[in-house]
């Protein structure tokens, strides 16, 4: 059983203008992630958020699908939202993690940008093989904030495509992201 | 360069009933897939539907990134639209591919489930890096016809994750399947 955690961060997070702001919750966010995180055997996905509003908008939907009628017409999505948690900032998300582990996870932080001391998808691969509890953050609008970064133990390196271009969905890079840890370690994939 | 081509079938797809029907294209299956396949480096994204109010829709969103407002707004976002071309049906799509290729792609169809005959990601590498004209066909709803299947050339095995859990959706599904071919050709992954 892995210990791999995930998080989508709506706050603290930037805008277009190099703002911290928070986001809103995004339907697909919840749905997309959720099933991939149900393929990749995640143990729960944090929706981090402290607005109340938003965290009852995400509820009413878990709720939905998990009700009766919601697990009889697609136990599939069912199944993949009951991993949803709910809480209010990235601390409460760890706290959680190390209630549940008896130990602190280590924070791995995500970035489509370069950075100084980056770790590649090698490392991160080490870390899952050696079954640590890890949550890996994910940031919504323009990215998490610097503090995010530096209070966490490592940031991931950008995914590179072949192009250059590197601008894809928080939903495709944690696609993308899982797959190649659990690839490394389950099929031999490096 | 590559001659990797993705098309998103809107028509003939199923329904829960397993009956033939149209979807409607989502804003989100616009923006992520052409942002995946920017990152990819696929020569064309199709958007195959053969509802003409459904493609003036396309062509409005494409429209707006492709203004001066929008590539100013976010050049990025204008660059992976500019990938889009909408078709009326999967065969004008390996028709366009024919005239810009001189040669008619190989087409290859995904699907979660398992069939007679798939292929894995292994032989779908080497027709890759072979260079072959390749129309990768991801369905929309549940999934593409028997008749799709029964006319390509290939039919992909689906995405094995680590849980058993396959229901993944098409954009999680078309951001593994370019990274794992990809990073194969490019990265030495296998």
């Amino acid at each position: 059983m892995s210990r791999l955690y995930i998080g989508l961060v709506h706050y603290p997070v930037l805008n277009k203008h190099n703002e911290t702001v928070q986001t809103s919750v995004t339907n697909l966010d919840i749905h997309d992630i959720a099933r991939t995180a149900a393929t990749y055997g995640v143990k729960n996905y944090f929706i981090i958020t402290p607005d109340e509003s938003q965290q009852e908008y995400v509820s009413k939907i878990i709720g939905f699908w998990q009700n009766e009628s919601g697990k009889l017409y697609n136990p599939d999505r069912s199944a993949a939202l009951s991993l949803i948690t709910i809480t209010e900032s990235i601390t409460s998300s760890i706290n959680k993690i190390t209630m549940q582990e008896e130990m602190r996870p280590i924070v791995i932080t995500t970035t489509a940008r370069h950075k100084l001391d980056q770790i590649g998808i090698d490392k991160l691969t080490d870390l899952y093989r050696a079954n640590q509890p890890l949550l890996l953050l994910f940031g919504t609008g323009h990215g998490l904030t610097e503090n995010v970064y530096s209070e966490a133990d490592y940031i991931l390196k950008p995914i590179s495509g072949i192009t250059g271009y590197n601008h894809l969905s928080v939903r495709s890079a944690v696609a993308i992201i899982l797959d190649r840890i659990t690839s490394a370690v389950y099929k031999g994939r490096n």
